[in-house]
Order: structure tokens, then sequence, then C-alpha cells
């Protein structure tokens, strides 16, 4: 990378030239010139060393000059500095808050604003905020109010901060960045006033800024192909490519293309030596030969005109340099012949809708739903989806893209894909490394689509030797947290948790409001539910009144209605009726934006299995979550019975409100996007 | 509360008394007083009001007064501020590192000690430590380091702060708090510099400290009766009364003597029309009638002299002012007789040892382990517990402690027996409120088992009104994370996660040191294995050569062995034999002290089910835990296979990894508390 890296009086005109406030900073060569420009500044005034970039670190700084004389002495000093380019006077400024407003440039994200308080806070705490550039008023303000010391900005021992000062600094960065070339900034320390601010230092690295151009092609024909060819197709029962066409063959309403030059016939399906034998045309093909072997089916699928391919073997650039030079070969013949690319290294991809199926796993019939995954992980139409159809058959899907190594189609136009896709309402995603980040961000920003992210990999930092404190503190992860904060995706810390979030969009309303309702079997469900409440920054407000009388019906008198509602006096007394009731109430409550309901399950005990009205329910059009607690099949069962009617349920209270608390905090984002235009 | 706060003069006084550095304090009443004053201690000074509690909030404390003169005047505007009784004179100190050391009381746990950095680190960041009074050094350092901001006093732009000099004075503070009867304390701030340290303000409150004296019964003859009664017995089937003479039939090894006026007999045994008439010696009885009826029964139970009773019925003080009542007289008679409760509201005891049971809900039995539970609701042995059962059938128990009302036997006794009993070997616990804290954590620290604590209730911070800054920052759920700190406590959040470090314990060795290996069959499973190990400070180390050469065996050439090691190209090659070679290699390796591994699980696909020689595996002495991965009932039946072989099984590698990271945190610190003494 080739940078240029500014002396600070340059810095300074730079930002003095978009309307920025520094510390006007005169660069001087001599005694002489050093007490003029300090007269003309007016004392006190502050000296430093110029051409070295840690100025601090050598004693390049002097502070508080007052007279003449000092400034003789300083200059002296200063210039006696090894790497001395000169010495630069500027004014004293008066003391304010200090802060850092900094930019940096992500590899995968491009640049970056950080913003903090000044001095141990950035350096020892890191208590700072990013935002991709370029950002809005709304989100300067938001990464302001974001740092943890931000009360100190808004009014600690009697002093205040100008904070529309600071966003104006904040958002002018958009333009300046963008025009001067600037890879890394440090306005540091930046003086903040009562009103006003000022740049009392400032670095500046010029550079060739990376750029993250793409092209979106569409992938619907690789999607929704009207005929499939098996390249590797096997007669072996259990082999992969056997699989893949015994899956094909259950699912895909669409023609299938057995190649494999040794057979005749593969499950009743007439089998081609080559795909250049096959006499129609062909949408897709799934190549499942060794790698070696990789490039010349390439080939034959470029003569044959075929433009989309999954390549399910393993073996590429994953595995050393030989893989590398097949998968850059494939690469090289798909580029020339306008081939899209799943994979290397997958399972390949599933649309529900069509049946259509890449994987070497034989799988059950997938339920239809709303939910579509993007994975990097080859694995994911296998082991994984066994897992999760049957722990969760009541959860359904539209399309699922096992990425593989990505060496072609990546991340961000599937997303693109999935977001035109009307059979899809929320989109799950599985990723480690992440190849064009800003298109992802791009798409994910304009995406009116739940979006969860299970990132991982994510404590590897990536730091590149760094010219600035801002691109020294900001790591991968850090960056990527401002990614979904500003793009408004939900990020979650495992599979589980994926599709805990998932199930519920896909099921239910979103929250109007951040204000929740719980009812739990338990007293101490209770409690832990309302600390799970507090702990998302979700409200527990009180029931209004016309709500408590009519819970009263079904309550003992003595026993007293809060919320969290401890339900099982009721139960005792009323039977499961009051769940009944005490749920139709809290939905019709006005103070109620969403309820978990937690219910207890035993054949044994009472006969408790409570089974709702759920189209009663569903005209409340507030969203409902249930946890079910007892023996394991009896839950499971019910689980999935409730799930059909679309009311998610979940281990315990804590992880529904957790849940709740996540597609809340999404959905009041978006009011806010669509409100602040 | 009655109080005494201590002017500064005074608060200094007593410092100095024992050794602690202050800024020597001179009161003083008029100008002349004051200019002498200044004089005798050298200029520069320090004026501060005298009197008032938060003095800088009024302009209180003037800095840097250089003269005569500025002696003079400063005396005059302070001693015009109303509520002024003098002013004192103290000397300008050095600037150093600013610090807050202060104490607070605790209404649960009594007196502690808070650290952190001054200004705004605890103000706003609130930055602080905390540890129970008396501290050790070892827990003075602990506390100092552990603070975000301790890279600032550890050698921070080259200037380091005197930490042996901070323990001193943290541990100083066990006798001063002692002596001086001190209930809350802030010095603040001290100067911290490289040699020593100068309080430069204190705040000192007096006051009666908080007592908690304990005693502790033998709950033996409790918790293993020769016989009990169950008062309240009924001949309905599926009644609480029923079920609870069912549950004692199937399961208890002792007399059961059923106790109901209208009844001759109950399931068999013959029925009693109150506990007078039973003819033998009891030495428990279970309370299952109405609140009103309890105190009634108390008296018969104290006549026929039972010293344990398990009360189950609710409606005492939980529901009211009526329900206060009947509690305050039941425990009025217990006093009286020496009559120990367990309850009210609970569905009680269970010990899987002689099969006692006091619940109302009919349980399957229950496998014997080393595990025991202390639980603050009345439905653990209820639903929560046929969750266990049916989902965790390989995991053991010994003795359940269903807490309910707590109005007499507290956790802390419960916590004490179990310390002696040598069939638990874990104990976990869920709490909400505790009534003893203190006796609490003296029992827990000495204590040389495992302790697992789940808490809710925590976010509702029951502040009372502070006039220290110490007390007003340090919340009962801080307060409590230093509890667990400080008496080597494992806390977790959720039941789930309670029983998935308890199982760990209950079937593994504990570790032995932090480096933690991985094998996974998917690529993706081994990054997420890595980041988990990362958050929870673990080490993932290189294997040495011996292993990687015998790993080599079963991989491909052109497949890389790491840590984590992905096996999924072994076992294409390989089959499952992969996983037994790797497994054995890793364990022997030096630089491995735990290991978790994923296996898949498929009976269609190639049929992987992984069976490993688990008496092979446990000689390695070292903790091992299994991750298994696919559809849901076979992963159930292979979880169960090896967790009645001992090693515990975990539904991601991600849970796995922070059980390990928990569970090796404990042990590390065992050590340390055992090497220091």
């Amino acid at each position: 990378m080739t940078y240029r890296f500014l002396p600070e009086h340059e810095a300074k005109e730079i930002l003095e030239k978009y309307g920025i406030r520094t510390a006007r900073c005169i660069l001087v060569e001599d005694e002489g010139e050093a007490v003029s420009a300090a007269k003309s500044i007016g004392y006190p005034v502050v000296m430093k060393v110029a051409g070295i970039i840690h100025k601090s670190d050598v004693g390049g700084v002097i502070l508080d000059i007052k007279n003449d004389e000092e400034v003789r002495k300083a200059f002296r000093r200063l210039i006696s500095i090894p790497g001395a380019k000169g010495v630069t006077v500027q004014p004293m400024l008066p003391k304010g808050i200090e802060v850092i407003v900094g930019v940096g440039e992500n590899e995968q994200f491009g640049s970056y604003v950080m913003f903090g308080l000044g001095g141990v806070f950035v350096e020892v705490l890191k208590d700072v905020s990013i935002r991709l550039l370029p950002v809005t008023r709304e989100d300067a303000k938001e990464m302001i109010k974001s740092i943890k010391g931000f009360k100190i900005l808004s009014g600690y021992r009697g002093f205040k901060g100008d904070i529309e000062a600071l966003i104006n600094l904040i958002v002018k960065l958009n333009e300046i960045v963008e025009k001067e070339d600037i890879i890394e900034m440090d306005l540091n320390p930046v003086f903040v006033y009562e009103r006003g601010y000022a740049v009392a230092d400032a670095r500046i690295i010029k550079g060739k800024r990376k750029r993250f151009d793409y092209k979106i092609d569409n992938l619907e024909r690789l999607v929704y192909p009207k005929s499939v060819a098996v390249i590797g197709a096997s007669r072996t029962e259990g082999k992969p490519g056997y699989n893949i066409v015994l899956n094909l063959k259950r699912y895909f309403k669409g023609e299938i293309y057995p190649v494999n030059p040794k057979a005749d016939e593969i499950l009743g399906l007439k089998c081609y030596r080559s795909i250049l034998d096959v006499p129609k045309e062909i949408d897709l093909a799934i190549i499942a030969v060794p790698a070696p072997f990789v490039p010349r089916v390439m080939r034959e699928c470029a003569k044959k005109g075929v433009k989309g391919v999954v390549i399910i073997s393993a073996g590429f650039s994953e595995e050393g340099e030989e893989g590398k030079k097949y998968e850059e070969e494939v690469l090289r013949i798909a580029r020339k012949h306008g081939i899209r690319i799943f994979g290397p290294n997958t399972t390949g991809i599933m649309n529900i809708d069509n049946g259509l199926i890449s994987s070497f796993v034989v799988l059950p019939e997938i339920k239809k739903g709303s939910i579509s995954i993007i994975a990097q992980t080859g694995l994911f139409l296998g082991i994984l989806m066994k897992h999760i159809l049957t722990n969760h058959p009541g959860i359904g899907f539209s399309k699922i893209f096992g990425m593989g190594n990505k060496i072609d189609v990546d991340d961000y136009e599937v997303l693109h894909y999935l977001s035109k896709d009307d059979k899809t309402r929320v989109i799950g995603i599985y990723m480690e490394g992440i190849r064009n980040g800003r298109a992802f961000y791009d798409i994910a920003k304009k995406l009116d689509k739940v979006v969860i992210v299970f990132k991982s990999g994510g404590t590897e930092y990536g730091r590149k030797a760094a010219l600035s404190h801002t691109a020294s503190i900001c790591g991968d992860d850090d960056v990527f947290n401002a990614v979904c904060e500003q793009a408004n995706i939900i990020r979650v810390y495992s599979f589980e948790e994926l599709l805990d979030v998932a199930k519920a969009v896909s099921f239910q309303p979103l929250p109007q409001g951040d204000r929740i309702a719980i009812i739990h079997y338990t007293g101490s469900g209770c409690v832990q539910g309302a600390d799970a409440a507090y702990l998302n920054g979700l409200k527990i407000l009180d029931f209004n009144e016309k709500t408590v009388e009519r819970i009263r019906e079904v309550t003992p008198e003595w026993h007293r209605i809060n919320n969290p509602l401890d339900l099982w006096p009721m139960v005792e007394y009323y039977g499961l009726e009051a769940y009944d009731v005490a749920i139709e109430a809290v939905l019709a409550d006005e103070n109620v934006d969403s309820l978990v309901v937690s219910v207890p399950a035993s054949k044994r005990w009472g006969n408790l299995i409570y089974r709702p009205d759920f189209e009663r329910l569903k005209k409340f059009k507030k969203p409902l979550f249930f946890v079910i607690e007892g023996p394991r099949d009896l839950v499971f069962d019910l689980k999935n019975e409730y799930e059909l009617n679309e009311f998610p349920v979940y281990r315990d209270v804590i992880t529904a409100v957790n849940v709740l608390g996540k597609i809340t905090k999404w959905s009041l984002r978006r009011e806010k996007t669509y409100s602040s235009g």
C-alpha cells in the first residue's frame, strides 16, 4: 500500500478548507520565525516538532509557552530531536472535553469513522463507537451517545459539550475522506466546548482507498433451474453421487440428467457419458467428481452452454497449493464463459419451493416456510440440517445456500437475491470470512427484511500495522459489530440462537414497542423473566385496570396481580382456563407490546396440557412467545403443535425474552430509519 | 440506622493513627489561624470548607493557594458558604494517579471494600472492583489488577503507580473498619505515586455495623430420618397429600405414617387421626394442610417431640398480611420447641440415598450421583425435575432441597451440611434473595467442593440512600459477583447452564491447566471452538511432534494437522477409527490439559455412530467433553450412553468450551488458594 503521511500543518489546512476549526499551525524553520509566529498567534502558544509521527513519545510537544525567550528555548530543544523537519507553532487552546475523532480503513468494509473520549478512554478502555462512512446525522448522534463515557459530554459536574457541533464535524468527514483520498486520520485531541470545538492535533494519511466494486447477477436460473445435470452421479448406494440423484429424484420438480461414463441408468434415470451427450439444454450442473477432474468438467459445461454450477467436491485452495491451481483454472474457465459457481467444498443449494437440492446427504422433506439461510459451512445441508429438521419440525424454510469456499458467488449476491424473493421473510446467515463486506453492507442496509448473522472467527483480529490510533484500536470484529448496528442486522452467537430468532420472525408479527408482559407458572420464572427484560432494555409496565379486573375473575382473592404475572395459584383454583383469560386480557392491554407465556406440561400430574385457541390469539396482532416445560417427549410434541400453528416455543423464559429483546430492537430501529427518512 | 459522619480532619486523624498517609489537615476558625496553619504546612496549600458533605458541589474546595493574601481571601469565601463549620487547610499534594478506595456495607454480606481509578472512572464508567472485608493481600492484588483501567497504574506513558503500597492500604482497612466501627468510607482521591501514596480527601461514617451471627445445626436427622409422618395425607388419587405418600411408599427406606382424621388407610398404610396417635417416634413431619391449620399442626408436632418439618403448604407471607400472621406463629412455635423448618411453600426435600421425598409431584426414580441441589423455587421437585430426568437421564443426584420461603433453614445451613456430605461432590444452587449472605460466604469460602450458583433478581438493585460514593456505586448484584470471585463460586445464568457445569464436574477430573484442544468434524466448528476458547481465556497450543506423527497415520497427505483439528477428511478416508487415534494422541500430549471432541451422528449416511472405548479414555485423567450432532433421537440415545459412562455431552462446541472455561477457572483459582496458603 502506498500512502502519504501529511505533516500536521498540511493536515490542518485541509480540515480548515472544509470548515473544520483547528488550532492554526505555523511551520517555522528558525528561532526568529518561531518568535514572530508566536507573536502573531498570541501567547500562550504550543510548539511541536514536525516530521515525526509519535511526537509525544519523543518529548516533541511543549505546552503553555508564555514568552519570546521560552519560544527560543523550545525551538532549540525541538529541532534537536533526531528526525525533526522543523517546528510548528500554534495557539494554546482553552481546555475543553478531549475527544478523538478518527478514520480508518477496514479490509472488508472500507472506510469507517471512530469516535471516543480522548486519552485513556480510547487507549486503555477502548470506549469507542464506530460507523462505516458515509454516516447520516442520525448515525453520528448514535455514535456519540453510545459510548460509555457519554455522560461526560452530556453534562457532568456542570459542564456540557456541544453535541451538535460534534455531529457536524463527524458528518463532514463523509466529504473530506472521499474528496481527499484519506485512508487514515486521527483528530486527537479535539477539544469540545460548551459552544463549538477545536481540533488541537491532526494526523492524516492519504493513499489509494480500497474500492469495492461489485456486480449483481440474477441468480434466478440457478435457484429455479428447469433442468439439472449431476456430473459424477453414482450407482453405488450411499455414495455422494448416488445420494445427490436420490434427493433430486425425490424432491426436484424438473428434469434430471445423471452423468457417469460407466453407467447406463441410475435410480431409473437414463445416464449420460458426458454432459455434452445430454440432448436438452442444462440450466445447472452439480459437480461431484474429484478436484483434479473439475477443470475438464468445467470446460465441457462451457461448451454445453451451462450458466451455473454447484461444485460439491473438496480438495481446492483449502487444502494447499495443488488444490489452489485447480481452483484458479476453474475460475478462469467460469469467468471466460460466464458460468456462475456455488462452492466448491459444499453441500450446495436447497430450494424448498421447487425441490432443487444438491446435497449428498439424504435429507427428509423440509417444511415450506419463510426462512432462508446462507451458510459458509460445507456441512450445513448435512448433519446440521438433520439436527434442525428433527429438533424443529415446525420451522419452515424457503431457500438454503451452503456457500463453501465462495470462489465466485459471494454472500452479498445471494443476500440480494433473497431480498427480492417474495417467499423469504427472514434471512439467517452463518459466516466466517467475508469477501466483499462493503457490498454486503450496502445490500443489507437497503433490505427491509430481518437479517440475522452468526459470525465466528471474530476473536482473531486481523489488524494490520497501523499508523493511526484509530486503525490500531478498531479490530475486524469491532467493525463488524458497527456494521450490524448501522445496517440493522441482528447478530447472534450460535446456530441455536439464529433459529430461535428466525422462527419468531417467520411466525409472528413484529413488536410495535418495547413494553413486554410475562406470564409464568412459577414465581422464580417471573423473576428470571424480569431480569432478562431489564438486561434487554425492555420495559415492564403495570397492567391497566381493565386488564386487572378481567384477570381478577380467575384469581384467588389473596393473590396479587402484577406484571410479570405468577399464574400458579390461579391454575390451582381455576385450572388451565386461567391461561386463556390471562393471555387474552394481557394481549388486549394498551401497555403491552409483546407477551411471553410459560406453561407447565404434565400428563400424570393434573393432566396439565394447555392448548390455546391459536386463531383467537392471532387476532391481537402482537408477538406472543411460549415456553413449555416438563417431560421431554410431551414438551416436544406440544412445542411442535404450537409451532405448526405459528407460535414459537422456547426452552426457558430467559431465552424467550432474549429473542424478543433482539427482535424489538430490530423493529424499533427500522421504525426510526423509516421515520427519519 | 444511626451513624456519625466524621469531619475530614477527624477522618484523617483516624487514618494516620493506623499508619495511612494523608494530606494532614488543620481545622481553623479565623483568617489568622488559617494563615499560620498554611505557613506551618508550607505553600502551596489547599483549603476546604468543613461541615459539608459534598464540598465540591458547593465550590467548597480551593486548590493551589500560594500566599497569605490568597489564604485570607479563600477563608472568607469558604466560611460564607451556608452550613460551613470552619475551614481546613492542608498541603497541596503533588499530582499522582487518582484512585478511590472505599468501604460500604451490604445488607446481605456486610462490609466490603471497593477500588477504582478516581473521578469519571468510578462515577461514569463504574470501573471498580469489590471484595468483602476482610481481604487477603492476594485479594487486594486481584482487586487492583482486575479493573479495566489497570494499565494506567501499571505503567502508562512512562508513569507507574506503587501497587505494593496500595495493597498495604487496602489490607489495612480490615483492621480499621473493625476497630473503628466504620460503615462507610471514601478515600477519594488517593494520589498514587511511583513510591507510596497519599490520601487527599477522606470521608468516614461510623455506626453500628451489621452483625451476621449464625448457628449451624446438624441437619442429618432431617435428611436421613428413620420415620416420616405425612400430615394432610389424602386418599384421593392425584391430590398432593396422596402423591406425597405415593412417592414415599415407592422410594423411602424407613417408616411412613400418614395422618388424616377421616381415613383409616392410605395406599395400604395405616392412617392416624393425629400425629399424637402415632405410637412410634417421628423424625420428620411433612405438612400439607392449608396454611391456617399449620400452627395447630406445629403445636402437635412439638408435643410429639418432632425435631424437623417440611411445610409444603403455600399461603404464608408471600401472599399478604394474614399469611404473614400464620408464618410468625409457626416460627414462634418452632423456635420455642427447637423444631427446624424447611419451607413453607415448597416441594421440599429429596434424598436419593435413602429415598426420602416430600414432593407432591409424582416423580420417576432419580439416578444416584454426586450432584446436590439447593433451590429457592417451590417447583424444583416438580416440573423442573421432570424436565431434568427426562432430558438428562444420565445425570445423577445425591440430595435436592427445595427451599421455599426459607423462614427457618437457610441456604447456608444446607450448604454446610452438603460440605460434609461425602456423597456430594458438586453443589448447584438457585437463589433469588439471600437471608444471611455473610454466613453463606463464610461457608462457601471454606468449602473444597465446586459450588455453582444461578441467582436471579439481580437487576433490581436494592440501593439504600448512600452517604458515600462507594455505597452508591456498589449494587447488590455487584457485591454478589465479588462474593463469587472471592469464594470461588461458579456463577451461571440459567438452569441449563447449571446442569451443564454440574454434570461435567460430577463425571470428569478437574483440568490441571488452561490449555485446551478441540477436535471437530467441521472447519466451522473448529473456528467456533477457537473463538469460545479465546473468550474464556483458555489457551490453544500447537500439538507436539509426537502427537502430529501419530495423527498423521490416519490423515490424508494433503490435510493439515492443527489444533483445533478438523477431522472430517480423516473420517472420510479412515472412518471412525480416526477419532480413536486422534483422541488418544491428543490426550497424551503434554501441551493439552483438556479436550472437546465433536462427533456427527447419522444412521443413514455412512452409519456414523461413534462409540469410544470409555475405559481407555478414563486412564488419561484429563477432562474430555463431547458434542454429538445429528438427528434428535439418535443424538439423545448416544448422549445418554456417553453420560452413563461419565463423559458429558453438550449441544454444540461453544457450550462445551464455555463449560470447560468455567471449570478451568475454578480449578486454577483453587490451586492458587492452596498454594498461597
